[in-house]
């Protein structure tokens, strides 16, 4: 089974760190791997506090479903058919942007959570974490 | 860094409770530190005994992500960049009006919430206690 | 039903206050009503933060079995009657010193919660807070 | 007041991996801020997931009663003074060896917390965590 290692963990957050400097706003920016399981978590200097559980919790929740937390979060607002998911597994579900899987040949093998700023801007910082994977 | 001391937090809901007293609503009102722990919470003879607890995570919000709950609850609605937030952090995230910031110097020290009446009561006697600080 | 006022409570907390600027330590200092809910609260500066929780719990389990819980903690140890009790009530019973009942003509009214330093600073600092109801 | 900050966390967490390589036993390491909230963790490949959470909640009870968490829980066994202090704080206090507080001029300013092997490497990890602060 392939999973994520904590150096690859640390390249995805070098990543993570250096698009959140850019955009200017300070992140908290978790790994975890194959089985969910954190790798590594950091919050940069000023990042809100309240945002260390949510990043843990959207990089578990992109591992759990397979899936962006954006895209699940389409899928579970009000008459949607998985609205009511945010609550289930004791509120790990994370259902707003910033969760992006990493996958490796065409394979889910972790995931990156990102929490700190407008969906947008955990969205990009996300993304760029991914990338570097 | 700065913080709220516990002479800060009885001025603040000094203050608070006056405007409480004003208003004709009696309140609970809490405030916490930099860290986003609890300094001091007073219940009002007759104030509402399930707003201990929401009084207390107003005040936790509006620090853990350094906003008035009443915006972050706006951004928190269905369809929303943070919808779902709610269901975070063990529940202790509160996303409607009554938790203000306390600043220092353009920085969040603390925070102070309200709970209470409706969401324009708990407001005003929020910021009441905010003026203060 | 006689309970516990925030006058009272107020009371209370300042004599315990005083007790514990004598005693030397900082301390968390909670007050509930009769029916267990949280009147006021105090963390003295540079107060132990994990003993929020704790002083709160005291004095609900004071009141919750109208006993001190230097007391119950007597009771609790293993092969003791309520060995098990502190996994109750979601966690909130408290089986160390610091808690002690608020009584008015012979019947608990409420209770104070101490917490902040040993089991024998704690108890001193409650029962100097009680002797002020 | 002082904090720890993530670069103060890194250099914490670099030297406490270091020692647990020279033990020869992967470990989780984390490290909180002068309010116990989280600002690094690591998960050493091959070290126990049930210590992810361990490793936190020992770095934050560490700061939360600015002790050690071996001496504390030395204090809460049956019939010692903090017996039944491990449930309270909604599970998060930890009372076996791995977490060490931070001092800065004398002051704890925050926590390193270890866990992934016997309570002997899991406090000599912290310990070479903590000199590096």
């Amino acid at each position: 089974m392939s999973t994520v290692t904590l150096e690859d963990a640390r390249r995805v957050i070098a990543a993570a760190e250096a698009r959140a400097v850019e955009v200017g706003q300070p992140m908290n920016i978790a790994v975890v791997d194959v089985g969910g399981n954190l790798v590594a978590h950091v919050r940069q200097d000023g990042a809100w506090i309240g945002s260390v559980n949510i990043s843990i919790n959207k990089a578990w929740t992109s591992r759990a479903f397979d899936i962006e937390t954006k895209a699940l979060g389409e899928n579970s607002q009000p008459t949607q058919q998985f609205y009511g998911i945010h609550a289930t597994n004791g509120g790990k579900v994370a259902i707003f942007a910033g969760g992006v899987p990493l996958s490796r040949d065409g394979v889910v093998v972790g995931a990156v959570g990102v929490s700190g700023g407008s969906g947008e801007q955990d969205q990009t910082v996300a993304e760029a974490g991914a990338a570097a994977f």
